[in-house]
């Protein structure tokens, strides 16, 4: 078998069996391929598509490019472990809610969680400014701890799907990344190799995501869940929108302390407007992985019990116990709005500087492009531009309004936090440009307010 | 300015200007562009195609890459250097047998060739069965002789077009050789470094020719001429046949006796069946260059005077001063068949062993498949591989029949002259497969044998 005729028959169109995209994995994986050839053929898939055959071989070939994890003596019998997965977005602090609340609920949480590259953040991230908090723990302490306390939360092991680190490096270079065949092999063979019986995946839509339109999003979402039935591993795409940053708080020290507040919610705080796009996604996300771990089959009935885990503080509880267990600092904290004292993450959130940022006008907010705010964060130095840069944990931006606000010229839209005044020049445009404020008519900025976060659940 | 940015436009279909496409080029022969960057976007512009404009910049830029020749101090006032390019065939002396021609009717040639690499064999490697013949003549020593003696046959310069050198090697590891868009590129940007004022393409079309059919063979031939024009070099494609082998002979030296045979000619020769699709390509390409060059008008005209030039011996003999100003070996032999006296050149023509293959059937030869033939000839040794293989001048076949002729069982199809018994079983099999012989109505037969080889003239 030669790499040219695979990549002649790919750039002719023709369908490439299951031998001939396993030699090119495996081959590619022991360097016996150069890179040339390889980015040739990403380009040709690019442009002509995979069929769903070809996906399945290829997420297959990929995911057995080195360990498949077996997470058998982990689970308990007759519950399933589901990995959730979000395809990434500016804000984007969802899996860091949702499981320690389905953990609470009684679901086996097994997660791995990737460091941010551009302008997505990365959870493993926002973890790290928790001081002391181990992502790199071993897949045995991990087990263990998912036996002790239900969850653990670990960087991606690097021993994971080599095949598509190596095909990722590639195609972040040659311009083949935004391809939707790729980008849903590259997803599902990680999922596959991680070992969960069962995949969530937050497909996210919008200016600050991958996938910039509802069809793109989709067409990604049905190639995703059918690699996943073709592998025998029950897949569901919650389609979110990622049109303004997700949430209040984008930065990796201020989404964990949003992620604080919204675990310490009361009823009248989880009811109230300012945290309606958040709580709409986590409730759904966390609702489907309750029914496909087998804890609970009815969505409503899981999102009463959501709540429930949010306002007893079980959730909040569990992570705490994630945090400690892995090494995280804590600190007793009095905290008086709620009159008591709380045992707090210690983070990494100490700034220098502090500014606000007012309207320049009078109306309605009508955009807040989430794109530019995770180029801000960049550029303030919260995000990384190459894969090795190191990332300032504490910078970022506290949104007081959000799309659909009623601002006057003047008012504070956001407040930025940040290290270094020449960065905040140049993150400044970034920010200015993300806002767009017009004079529309009330009922177009309540309709705007009120757009559905989940746009599709596709399964 | 980005190459990750160039791809993603070209990926997108959208048209690169010249200046990404001067950075492309530029870079890349500098060093500063890798391999795996280039493969991708040599595969998206297979795929998405180049517009004229597009075509143009990367064959100017491609020319440029390296020295473009000047040879306006070698040419006569009033008189233009015409470069005659085949984009190559199997059997294809044409350009032996032209130049002489029209060097001996008073037009300048300054014509390097190349090497062959596959099927298709290369005029450098035929004039180097001549012993002695120096291709590699320095650029001044090549000018003096066009001056003395008005045409120079030298091998391709490896300060021509870089780029083209560089990005072909690319091409031909990632299945990205067969775009016409860079396989126009490539022979234009060549045939403007070589600094002629305009361009002579023979086309070829057929199974031995990179174009299989007539219609990637015209669009071949008008990208092509149109770079030309975008260029200022008036350029004409002359599309032939490459069907089945031109002429008699195939294999190196065997192709010098068939061109000497040629340019030793008779009118009745001249008139006859046997030579009849060597001296239409012939005839027509030299009548074209003439006009070209400015030394005849009418292409009738021309021919009447090039069919004097052969007859006369004036073509054979500027063939022979050639020959002799590059340091190949004469020997003045008797030739019974004229009945006097020639100079002759000395060539590389000993061989082993010689076997006759015979018609397994009685009927009329309906196809000669010259990819095969020529693949045979690789497997005898008379071609490469790859770059660096050695080739036996002296293999070869030399056809007693040709397509359309009636054969009898038993009959001697060709003779197969060769070293090696173990290369001629395996090149016998190419042979066997490679002739199509069936019962066929002697109508039938009478068009197949006057199938013209002229098939179309672009310009």
């Amino acid at each position: 078998m030669r790499m040219y005729d695979i990549i002649e028959k790919k750039r002719d169109n023709k369908e490439l069996t299951k031998e001939e995209i396993t030699f090119f994995i495996t081959e590619y994986v022991k360097g016996n391929i150069p890179d040339y050839q390889v980015s040739a053929l990403l380009m040709a898939i690019f442009l002509n598509h995979m069929t769903n055959n070809e996906l399945l071989h290829l997420t297959d070939a990929m995911a057995k490019s080195a360990t498949i994890l077996d997470l058998s003596d982990i689970k308990t019998p007759g519950k399933y472990i589901v990995d959730k997965h979000s395809t990434g977005g500016v804000g984007d602090k969802v899996t860091l809610i949702v499981l320690p609340i389905v953990a609470s609920l009684g679901v086996e949480v097994f997660k791995m969680s990737g460091k941010g590259l551009g302008f997505t953040g990365g959870t493993a991230d926002k973890l790290e400014s928790i001081v002391g908090y181990d992502i790199n723990i071993s897949l045995e302490k991990a087990a263990k701890q998912v036996q002790d306390i239900g969850m653990c939360l670990i960087s991606q092991n690097s021993e994971i799907a080599i095949a598509d680190k190596k095909l990722y490096a590639l195609r972040d270079l040659t311009a083949t990344v935004e391809s939707v065949d790729l980008i849903a092999s590259s997803i599902m063979s990680k999922k596959i190799a991680l070992g969960a019986d069962k995949i969530l995946l937050d497909v996210t839509v919008g200016s600050g995501a991958f996938m910039k339109n509802l069809d793109d999003a989709r067409a990604l979402a049905n190639i995703m869940v059918n690699i996943g039935k073709l592998a025998n591993k029950e897949t569901i795409a919650i389609l979110t929108s990622m049109d303004e940053p997700l949430g209040r708080c984008v930065g990796n020290a201020l989404e964990i302390k949003e992620v604080i507040s919204f675990l310490l919610s009361d009823e009248t705080t989880l009811a109230s407007d300012s945290i309606k796009d958040l709580k709409e996604v986590v409730f759904e996300i966390a609702a489907y992985m309750m029914k496909m771990a087998g804890v609970g089959e009815d969505i409503n009935e899981n999102k009463v019990k959501i709540l429930e885990a949010i306002t007893s503080k079980r959730a909040y509880n569990k992570f705490i116990e994630l945090v400690k267990a892995q090494s995280g600092y804590i600190s007793n904290v009095y905290m008086d709005w709620i009159g008591m004292n709380l045992d707090m993450p210690v983070l990494k959130d100490k700034v220098k500087y502090l500014k606000e940022i007012h309207a320049q006008s009078t109306g309605y907010i009508v955009s807040i492009d989430s794109k530019k705010i995770g180029e801000a964060l960049v550029c303030l130095g919260g995000g990384r531009n190459k894969k090795e840069d190191l990332i300032d944990y504490s910078v970022g931006f506290e949104f007081n309004k959000k799309v659909g606000d009623k601002v006057y010229e003047g008012e504070t839209i956001l407040k930025v936090m940040y290290n270094d005044k020449e960065k905040f020049d140049i993150a400044f445009n970034y920010i200015e440009d993300a806002i767009y404020i017009d004079n529309i008519e009330p009922e177009l900025a309540k309709s705007l307010k009120s757009k559905p976060h989940i746009l599709d659940i596709i399964y």
